[in-house]
């Protein structure tokens, strides 16, 4: 059973660097209820991979990829707040990417997907809220990808989107992190199943998949965290193949990247990876100081950890202090969480009490 | 013009997880003048890719790899002693390797070569030094790999090193480090042109060789090195396929893979790579402690460098605490290089001082 919902884009949508989908859509979940003043609603705009279903509920009782920060009670309460999750246009989890049918050609976009962006994400996103009746929100919730999402969403409307929560997220990529994403993009364009973008259903680039999502777990989680959990500890039943995996650390990476090769499509990872790479916050107003004053931000809490090596902790300060100077009031957290940039998916008891003091303020 | 000479392995020449080869040699270069007393040799052993060239000489004129690190006047002098730079076996630059002729087939051994571990490599080293008809050396300098290969060597004969200088290395490799290079042996595996270690000469698996070096080059330097020297600056010409580089770290990465690729035989790096892997100084003793104690240092310098993500400063600090329990005097110097693991390549200023009167005091 799926709780999604579904919103038509205007068509056509144009994209900021150009070309235009036809017929497109987002796929977006709810929780709670939208109050009679429809002031209550909450937008959460997601990391690269996640799609809407961000947390349980009647419709839809499996597991959420943010379970424990969602739902009655919660840090994000839906006893209080109309939280809506949108799946990020160009993915693959219902909204319209390079893997829906191009109504032009009656097959999938692939290659012919036009050149994504953060804005354009930003820009799908709200249209879900336009449907909705929702013309300012409580606050404006992104994690990773997100984050740089729930900016430019902040500069397109800046009247709707008083309070902003960034978690581990950018004014832009710095040159590690464009490295990191390039090698995944190369992994998957060097295996010949991906065949410029045109693959067949049933012949997926899955090697190159598999390693581009093992370079990004390296980089989600902290050498800190794999000494502490692995170290050198070795797997159990070692095959005989030269090179088969034998430490648990690559067991590890292996069973992440199969869970994935089978539930992504592997141009939505390309497209939404280079957006990624493109989204410059300085690039709106001539510096990211400069954006910052662009918005009408009265509120954030812009949250961070320590060992996050692919959105390192002084990117968090430099949003904090960007929107700080343009005049929001600012609550900056640094956390020590083991787990890196994916720490805002498993330390709950650390990300819990800040998103939660967070609320209560704006409530 | 070669400087290279060559010393013939004791034929068979066993390997510690079973094997042998036949007819095998290493290549090496010397500088400076062995004394009377055979008493002044410095060994150096490498790190994965370098070849025994490491500083010019009159035989060949071309700059070494460690060009400003010896030589007459340099910090390790060859006006006072006689160094020697050892090809790795099992590498590709004048030793016996995965490359070389098997003559029990007349092709190249590829995936017959026997299992590679780090204590062949220092076996190998040695009979360098017996051929030379030096018994003990004046100090064993190993960086990174080279600095394993070192440890390796002074428990096999501990009365012949009794002074160590390891740089930015460690006793055994870390989770992220088994990651990191699992994940580069994943790509030149997967390249179906690698053909299960079988491929032609004219046909490499140079995508995967590729792939692998530009994944090694992010982690030899740092985050930060590339922050300030690359930024978000983008390349002045771009060409027009989808997912072309675009931003300057993407092509500073290209250059270094296209450098390496023509140069390095993929099976040598796969069999160096995993021999790194496997390498644990606590197999010898039963822990990092208990091995030290077997050595016989009496002097030691270990540098490690704060930026270092590959092999970090902490286990420099195990290593300098392992050597200093054990009786040797030992000074431990940590430097805040930007170029991370590479910095011993690059950053002459800073490392050439310590190396300098660590050899002055040897002398």
């Amino acid at each position: 059973m799926s709780a999604l919902r579904f919103v038509d884009l205007p068509s056509p949508f144009p994209f900021r660097r150009g070309g235009a989908l036809h017929g497109a859509r987002i796929a977006y979940e709810t929780w709670g209820t939208l109050d009679a003043a429809r002031a209550n609603a909450v937008l959460i705009v997601t990391g690269l991979s996640p799609g809407a279903h961000a947390a349980s509920s009647r419709e839809d009782p499996s597991l959420g990829w943010w379970e424990e920060m969602i739902g009655p009670g919660k840090p994000i309460d839906s006893n209080r707040w109309f939280v809506v999750c949108v799946n990020s246009l160009g993915s693959c989890k219902g909204s319209t990417g390079p893997a829906s049918i191009d109504p032009a050609s009656g097959r999938p976009y692939g290659p012919d997907f036009p050149d994504l962006t953060i804005e354009d994400i930003a820009a799908a996103a709200w249209e879900v809220l336009a449907a909705l009746g929702i013309e300012r929100l409580a606050a404006v919730v992104g994690p990773s990808m997100g984050g740089m999402t729930a900016q430019a969403l902040a500069l397109q409307k800046p009247e709707a989107c008083p309070n902003l929560l960034l978690i581990s997220s950018a004014p832009h990529a710095e040159a590690f992190a464009l490295a990191v994403r390039s090698l995944q993009r190369e992994a998957i364009r060097l295996d010949p199943d991906w065949n410029g973008g045109r693959y067949a259903p049933d012949r997926l680039p899955i090697h190159g998949m598999r390693l581009a999502r093992k370079l990004g777990v390296m980089t989600y989680r902290s050498p800190e965290e794999w000494k502490q959990r692995f170290g050198r500890a070795r797997i159990e039943y070692r095959g005989c193949a030269p090179f088969d995996r034998e430490f648990q650390v690559e067991s590890y990476l292996e069973s992440h990247a199969q869970r994935f090769i089978g539930s992504f499509d592997p141009n939505s990872y390309l497209w939404l990876s280079r957006a990624m790479d493109w989204f410059d916050l300085a690039e709106h107003g001539g510096t990211v100081e400069a954006a910052y004053q662009r918005m009408a931000v009265r509120r954030a809490l812009v949250i961070g950890v320590e060992t996050d090596i692919l959105f390192p902790l002084e990117q968090q300060e430099e949003m904090a202090e960007g929107l700080r100077l343009a005049g929001a009031a600012v609550d900056f957290v640094a956390l020590p969480s083991l787990q890196g940039h994916d720490a805002f998916l498993v330390d709950f008891r650390r990300f819990g009490p800040p998103i939660a003091r967070f609320f209560r303020i704006l409530g």
